[in-house]
């Protein structure tokens, strides 16, 4: 199978979708940041008090998924109908899950990815005074429903 | 260490860098994609031939550096003097590194942590169409050069 | 009645509205600035003229509303049908009524009132060198049409 | 005194600032919206709880500020060193001071004035589903501090 | 025939489309830089090796493309289905075609206008070190289809 | 003389700037669009009542002058000291000329060119109506002032 996002020359194109379904569709991504026990503790501690460090980052995945095509280069625009993020303090670091969702003729797929990644730079950005050498890792798409190539979960996924 | 973007009450806000010195300072950040070696041969065969799967990704990454204070909420905007971005091709993925500096009141870790993130992720949506199980790690700070807290390098960093 | 932009553990979320109607609807919202007379002389004068203060607060009104999801972090990003903005020099200042019009899920109250909000702004912007107290007070919803909640008009509103 | 953002024949125009003095520049403004206790009470129990619909309004006003170039059309760009917001629960209402920094050849009321104002109206979005009447009024400069013209106080100002 | 963006009164607006039908809408622009044979020999020379000049302005293009409703102040958002652009090497400078496709209310030609004209920018940016004096010309809608109007076909196009 | 936004492997970059003076520096870009004499009379009459097609015009070249590092790949950000546009009607037309200036260690040429096209293409979208195929010509720098490159006139230029 070849890439999609290439015509047959080899020059990078946005994809013709105007043919395709509108139908509704869902994506969920997830990604995680280690942290050391200190930066951890700072998250935690502010997330008992005000919640700021995780509300921050919630807001910045949000806002990110409305900025994907803005982001990159071949992803169409498309209306999204929600999206919503999670977070988990684990042992040495936090876990985020996005979920986005869109009635559209292409997936959200890039949306719930990029606000994942944005939260969790979010998270960076917001911890680094504490831990320069923080690592965000396994950032993964864990599920997609609707559309013709139907539904997928990652090995492992929800 | 407390986070330095919460003030005494908890309250998130961008912290004052008015007293800070403006010095030449340097960010280099790294990211990963691992994927299926369907996905990797077909992002090599378009890069024997045009390279473009990397080079969109590469402007990607660039241009997303520009937009990091748009996207991280508390980062400060600054005039960045150069950004760019290698590539590797290794086995089971593609290696980033993204390099991005200023001469500012503030150091660029966002801005090379954000090119390196956004490259790959563009990676992902030009090559999903191959493998929709590729998974983004380590994604970190190599090194930053500049500034009042000095230089820092990651263990095992460049 | 809830805060719908929170979920039950008061996490701040994107509403889903996939299952909501996509029928026409419009928001109508108004506001004021108050300003010194010789403020408002420089209006008025300049207006006779070109009209220029006036035209470039009306372009900064319809291009604000177009950036409304990405300014509310919380808004869907809807496509817009029309929208326009007319002023009125009124004793004491300059009133502005701002018109959003869609065909989608959800209502486009915020569209307006942003409009409103930046066309006020940018006469603030445009007039600070003559007077730096004005105040803008009064901007709210006066109308909306259509969605399922039905017609809703302020109270003395339009 | 005239409209600096016109030019002799009326015409709209970025005022030059290439020959103004570089120095620390602060501004506070202000705003506020009324609503129904019902409202209030929904703003600060969520307030109790997580605080987010406030976190929320901090981040879109910090986020605007930075974006204020963008949506004022004769703006200069400028390096903001800090932006901040707080809030006061008061009786039938919230209030925002917005306080925003920079070191540069023009002043940040602007900016200041957008962060109250785009607060303001992210609150309106995340409560109208309990109040639609909710009005936003008295968005006003308190206070400048640097640049030629020296300090500046509203009457009745901090 | 009247401005339509203008109303009765002369007013700028952005045009209700309401009622228009939702039909797939294809337009192309096209447009040329004249540079010197130095200049055009460096882009060949790059374009035979990388072929980076115009993998970059080919990327700016689609992205400004989905940038057009913020750039423009009268035009209307609209959810791209496709973009796409393509570079001749001529005698003289290089073409740009670029195409533009949506299934919407309103047609494509600015987004097809705006992707030719960034494109073009672009290569100057890319090339001005070796020639300042290069010049855009000819940037015009070749064709358009679908919508109320119907189809055209510019005197001489494609 | 290589193009500098490659480097010697052919990779796209943003050049670095670090080491150039910050200096003042202007630059100054035209362009043409021709059109029909009924097109070009709408423009006139218009202009004579309101103004408003050049009025949002020059607010569009202005706030794409802005935008220009968020368009353009490759391009530096930079702190806009001053911009401003200029029409001539003209036989056959309208010829905008558009100026801007920075003190920054990178030239303005782009963020001239960026106004001048953006200017010409909102032209276009608001007398499209009556004349679909104006043509967009003739757009290049005519002057620069500043920098370690000199200035540099073009030929016939101003």
């Amino acid at each position: 199978m070849g890439l999609t996002h290439l015509d047959e020359a080899g020059k990078a194109r946005m994809v013709d979708i105007s043919g395709k379904a509108v139908t509704a569709r869902t994506a969920i991504a997830e990604g995680h940041i280690a942290m050391s026990a200190e930066a951890l503790a700072a998250v935690r501690d502010d997330s008992a008090a005000k919640g700021n460090v995780l509300a921050v980052a919630r807001i910045a995945g949000i806002t990110a998924a409305k900025k994907t095509a803005d982001l990159i280069p071949l992803c169409h625009p498309l209306p999204l109908t929600s999206v919503s993020g999670d977070f988990t303090l684990e042992e040495g670091g936090v876990r985020v899950e996005a979920t986005a969702s869109t009635t559209w003729g292409t997936g959200v797929e890039m949306e719930a990815m990029t606000a994942a990644s944005l939260a969790l730079l979010t998270i960076y950005d917001m911890v680094k005074a504490v831990d320069k050498a923080m690592v965000i890792s396994g950032v993964r798409l864990l599920k997609k429903t609707g559309g013709k190539s139907g539904d997928w979960t990652a090995r492992g996924g929800c």
